[in-house]
């Protein structure tokens, strides 16, 4: 059986790839997704490795010391994150994992996965159609869109740190989540991944 | 207009690849195929530039230390080979190029084009296979069989010069049509082609 492939896929804001991931959820529906670990408390209801897995943030940060952290974030005072050991359970049975994430983590899941990931940047077409994306939500203030608009330019500098680039335009999504799926499989051949096959192919 | 991509396909005697690259084409009719270049006379109703580019020795030669020939090959006595010129024609066209040559030409059409190609190998599923395939064509002496197998072995130890290989399983060349499919595509929007897009995006 051969491994399967952490699949990042990040964008700014106003990229659309919220929508995008739904998509590719329903065209590919084996693909998994990671149960994350987070500092935040149970909630009535919730389950240890279900819903999350609860660690304290002293637990949280020793773990993010030691690498076994893809990538997280800090939202309302709790930090949210990614275990490489959940990642390697689900790709370690043969399937692929879909990270949603922050463009700023993409570099640190490359670093601690290597050919077990692929990274792809989605983007608006233009800077012009991100921005009316950004406000066609109608539920920021303008302050808010700035600093959003602002994230987005800095996020676009680190693209260098991505493997592809999608243009995420308006009305083709389908057309987007299909090129994303084509990547998808592209990175399960490339010669880095196979190259067991190649060195003992006469064995 | 985005430019077009040379998809360079490769592989040992016994991959099928001849098969697989008809069934591409039949499944991607817009894919380009380049006039060759070759030092053998013109025949009776052949035309220069539609069936071949006619060259003397000393012309193709010229062009070869010039880095201007992509892949060569001699047949008969005659060299045969693959124009940068005409294939930058067709990929400056928005066309993709398919070039089906052998294994020892991937690392030379990289060099000289770099990011504007991409580089796959076809393999048999496994060696025992790979030479059931060679041995069921029936036509060849056994010296025939053993000099190809033999020259399988080191093809495949130059895989490292490809970016992708696929196994061409034994009667699935359907999916292994749209794996190349999918690296194509794949191969049209990695970083470095559309660095472009990132780099200019807030012009």
């Amino acid at each position: 059986m051969n491994k399967g492939l952490v699949f990042v896929v990040s964008g700014p804001s106003g990229s659309g790839k919220g929508t995008i991931v739904e998509v590719l959820k329903e065209k590919a529906p084996n693909i998994g997704v990671a149960v994350s670990a987070t500092t935040r408390a149970p909630r009535p209801g919730e389950a240890e490795g279900v819903t999350y897995y609860y660690k304290t943030r002293e637990e949280f940060e020793a773990l993010l010391a030691a690498g076994e952290i893809l990538e997280h974030t800090e939202y309302s005072g709790n930090l949210y994150g990614t275990l490489k050991s959940e990642a390697e359970k689900v790709i370690g049975e043969g399937r692929d994992l879909i990270l949603e994430i922050e463009v700023d983590g993409g570099g640190q899941v490359k670093r601690l996965l290597g050919d077990d990931c692929v990274l792809v940047m989605l983007l608006a077409p233009d800077a012009a159609e991100q921005e009316r994306r950004l406000r066609d939500r109608g539920t920021e203030e303008e302050e808010t869109i700035q600093k959003r608009l602002q994230k987005a330019r800095s996020e676009i500098a680190v693209a260098g740190d991505y493997e592809y680039l999608v243009l995420n335009e308006t009305g083709k999504q389908e057309e987007c989540a299909e090129t994303l799926l084509a990547i998808l499989k592209a990175a399960h051949n490339t010669y880095p991944r196979l190259r067991c096959i190649t060195d003992h192919y006469f064995d």
